[in-house]
């Protein structure tokens, strides 16, 4: 286990019914701008649930930030904070919502002349509005962290920020909340989840147990209640529940602390995204196959590891790691996603331009260990075709 | 799973050489007391690591906190925090020193006039000096909690409390701090931790997943590395550092969200510390196989998958769940941990004291969920004669 730092104030309220005391957790008097993203929090009964617990406070609204949220939509959100003088900020969405609320949150309390900088230069954020959650999608994690990922359409760039100014100070997570998701966007919500923990657990890292048991907890629970949701007629409470509580635990630093991550796998989707607008878990899926395959002799004892416990295979037999990487795919497939690059209609030109990227912007090491890097990212994703 | 609400704000420092950073993380100016009980701190190094990384603040000392931390004893720091204008608290050593640090931050802001109403009447802590600990003994998970349990000598009353106040606002865990604990510290530490997984766990609660994958995860650590601590002939820094890492998540919250607990063996155990002032942990290996005995009906379920999870037995066949109270037993006696009341020459006449004391307090359910009561506290206790 390597030396850490672990702090993660953000308060959950968790279950049925919960939306109905955030009034209690915003100072009075703060002006409260909600943040949402398509308007589907209008039809299922979200938004009426946040308004009535909000009957205290002058609320205004910021509705229409985008999957992959943009810069762009996010700026004009920051010009309206800072002219309306909003002293509260709420999000109300998934993961998308959540982090553009967390760069609204940054960017209107940043000094300097250009608030990209604090995606594309790393600027430090010294403050920020404070903010909190309604979490309507389980997938990012976002609501338990401080981290946020913005897209700026113009250029084509997907970059992330951390600040601790951003943790949300609560995050309501009532599980009836997803109901009426799309089976997609919970099959999404499932593979997010799912590589999260992979970028923190399958990584050169020895002796953190604690942390290895967790991360297979996770995803034994993410591989039993995934097709469950899938299959579903009707929504489960309990099994939405246990999804809601496992996307969260998935990605808020627990399972990461003592550990080198590898967030490589994000890295190269990101690409993906933003060259096809591929779904980010999409994205994941295709990917994580390639790099677990790539990685596979010089991560062989974690891979192993995972074989066992993650999926009870027999690892005295030869071929334990390769049923595991194949489960893994299966497991993506069985969730209704594809995961193969030409079935997406993507070819060798993308991957020509991905590595080009990568060379270009002077980036060695993709996701924070030194073994996936711009040399091998042709290698991973021509495997992936 | 149940509703619930988590919060934990403490700032964890973990790995060796954290001690040296707790100078920046104390507000300038503050005068500091340190904490700590019979003076091993002094022998083992601590002592000066803690005084060098303060060296930039007035600091004053307040030693002899003993094992079950005395009201009595406690009460004079809180005078000497008074008189001293004290503004911050650091304790330096395992639960006790932690616990009664507690009650000295929640009694020197107390309003009311008898400090001891914290405890007997849960009169409500408004405040609380600051306070943060470094953790010198792994077991207790009071350096990562809001709890505290505190003894009245007079009275032979062990009795807790709860505030959000007490959260340490940091605590250092460095494992080459235990390297100087002798075994039976070790072993005790163990067995608590792995106590308070199993009131959180063995519980009438259905559906929580992740909770469970985690507590389960934590009992399969404990089992691999107890052992291996207690054989090694010198210690070994990850197994240490592992080893701490779980005593800490066995109590910090986490395991315990939308969970209905249950903590019959600590209260019970309490009583046996009481009367006859066996270690804590030493009640707690000899309470749980009794209580997990009397609740094998009512809480069957959950006892299979804790065999076959736990401890890989084959639960299609039948005395499954027998055998994984015997290896439960038997991993405490592997500890060093004799677990028999008769082993500590305790009789029949302290059962018919404790089942009293209960009926005298008027207490009927013991832990938190009515099947553990006052009415089968003399079965359990019986059973372990």
């Amino acid at each position: 286990m390597e030396n850490f730092n672990y702090y993660n104030p953000v308060k959950i309220l968790f279950g049925k019914g919960k939306i109905s005391e955030i009034g209690k957790l915003i100072p009075k008097g703060f002006k409260v701008m909600i943040t949402y993203g398509g308007g589907s929090i209008k039809k299922n009964g979200v938004y009426d649930q946040v308004m009535s617990a909000l009957e205290d406070f002058h609320v205004i609204e910021f509705g229409g930030i985008e999957p992959n949220p943009h810069y762009e939509t996010l700026m004009k959100a920051v010009e309206i904070a800072k002219n309306e003088n909003v002293g509260f900020l709420l999000a109300v969405g998934g993961g998308s919502v959540i982090d553009g609320t967390k760069f609204i949150a940054a960017a209107s309390c940043f000094e300097g002349e250009d608030k990209w900088d604090i995606l594309a230069k790393m600027a430090p954020v010294h403050a920020a509005l404070p903010l909190a959650t309604v979490l309507t999608l389980p997938a990012t994690g976002s609501e338990m962290n401080s981290g946020a990922v913005i897209t700026r359409q113009e250029t084509e760039e997907k970059l992330a920020f951390r600040s601790r100014h951003v943790f949300p100070k609560f995050s309501v997570l009532d599980p009836t909340v997803t109901f009426s998701l799309p089976k997609h966007q919970i099959a999404n919500g499932v593979v997010d989840a799912f590589v999260h923990v992979m970028e923190q657990y399958y990584t050169t890292t020895q002796d953190v147990e604690i942390q290895d048991r967790f991360s297979e907890g996770i995803l034994k629970t993410l591989i039993a209640l995934g097709p469950q949701m899938i299959a579903a007629e009707q929504p489960d409470y309990q099994t939405r529940a246990n999804f809601m509580w496992a996307a969260t635990m998935a990605l808020n630093g627990l399972i990461a602390c003592g550990v080198t991550e590898d967030w490589s796998t994000h890295h190269i989707g990101h690409e993906l995204t933003a060259f096809h607008g591929l779904d980010h878990a999409v994205t994941l899926a295709i990917v994580l196959p390639g790099v677990m395959k790539a990685m596979k002799m010089l991560r062989h004892d974690k891979l192993l590891q995972y074989a066992q416990r993650v999926w009870d295979l027999d690892i005295s037999q030869p071929g334990a790691a390769d049923q595991a990487i194949a489960k893994t795919e299966q497991f993506f497939n069985d969730m209704g996603i594809k995961t193969r690059l030409s079935d997406y209609g993507i070819g060798i030109d993308t991957i020509d331009r991905i590595e080009k990227r990568f060379r270009d912007r002077g980036e060695f090491a993709l996701g924070g260990i030194d073994d996936v890097n711009v040399d091998n990212v042709r290698v991973i994703l021509t495997s992936r075709l």
